[in-house]
């Protein structure tokens, strides 16, 4: 059956690269198989995208932050993930749920139970059943963002904003049995063989 | 003190112009007015109400449809209605929380409670001081409101959907000490004095 499986981390930590091999992985077993980015994804969630990363003239508050991004996530999950699980395509996503709790809640403050109510409220117990965390000290993390351009509302924040949010991660990381955590401070060879080495390990695809 | 007054119901009830009336009897009494419509009222607010208004290809669901409203109205209450509020401007409202509340809650049957849940997060304890809510039968309004144009996304619901979302209205309206409750089913001379009676019974302004 097929699955979701979420990279998730900080800026820098290699999101993108990682999503690429471990699609690459995945077709190479003969699996059919989707990318996704959050926030954006479908053309609705796309301009939700476009609301919570420019940076606009007008405050945006970190409760509408909050909030286009589950608006964004619900129609990604509906619009395009579940249908695509549903159709037996394998889904591999930067980004998910955990960032929500590590930048709104870990990073701005907004109490976790709430971001968990109302993940609750609109998703239900919808989740990925793999998560890569790839975890990178953000001053680490941020410096080879900047190597990549210009950074985004979001990622204009001050260092202390993403050491919160990398301790959440690792609060949600801890203990969870869905998630590997990848030491992401290594070169892009160490991680690639690191990530294959846990798909290896928890997928169980002939290749 | 400067008060929020919104002006609920449904479409074709005749919201703006009562608005007009409201805020032409304030401004008579020398007080400073501001109107605000939802969703809307800001430059990022008003970007939400596209969202929600217009008829796109994807469909929006109505987890990410309530999630939109409450992101424009943090967006409007915070960087607008509560500024002017402590700025000793009275607020006159085309619509706010009830909406919500009987158009997702009522008319698309979202729960009740996760609603309030998510109001209370983002917005906590405030609210208007004084909700008139003009109440007519759906078919009229909407006889009314095609008079008018062309109907958005949600104006094209079924007439189910309305007679869901008055019912609401209706609940919500019962026993409420802030609310007074409009016969809009008259015509506008009468509307229109039944408003200035409550506001001059409510308010006690000198003229």
């Amino acid at each position: 059956m097929s699955q979701f499986i979420v990279i998730e981390g900080l800026e820098g930590a290699g999101k993108s690269t990682v999503q690429r091999h471990v699609v690459a992985w995945l077709e190479a077993r003969g699996l059919s198989v989707m990318s996704t980015r959050e926030p954006g994804g479908t053309p609705l969630a796309e301009k939700m995208r476009t609301l919570v990363k420019e940076v606009h003239e007008e405050p945006l508050s970190m409760e509408a932050e909050l909030l286009l991004m589950y608006a964004a996530r619900v129609q990604l999950v509906k619009n395009r993930i579940q249908p695509a699980l549903a159709a037996g395509t394998w889904v591999v996503g930067d980004r998910h749920d955990w960032s929500s709790q590590a930048y709104q809640g870990g990073g701005r403050g907004i109490d976790a139970g709430l971001i968990t109510q109302i993940k609750q409220a609109v998703l239900g117990d919808f989740g990925p059943d793999l998560i890569l965390y790839l975890d990178i000290d953000p001053a680490q993390g941020l410096d080879r963002a900047r190597v990549r351009g210009e950074l985004d509302r979001i990622e204009q924040e001050q260092l202390g904003f993403f050491e919160r949010t990398r301790a959440r991660y690792l609060e949600l990381a801890q203990d969870n049995p869905d998630c590997e955590l990848i030491d992401a401070s290594r070169n892009e060879a160490e991680v690639k063989a690191a990530v294959l080495a846990c798909l290896e390990r928890r997928l169980c695809i002939p290749g």
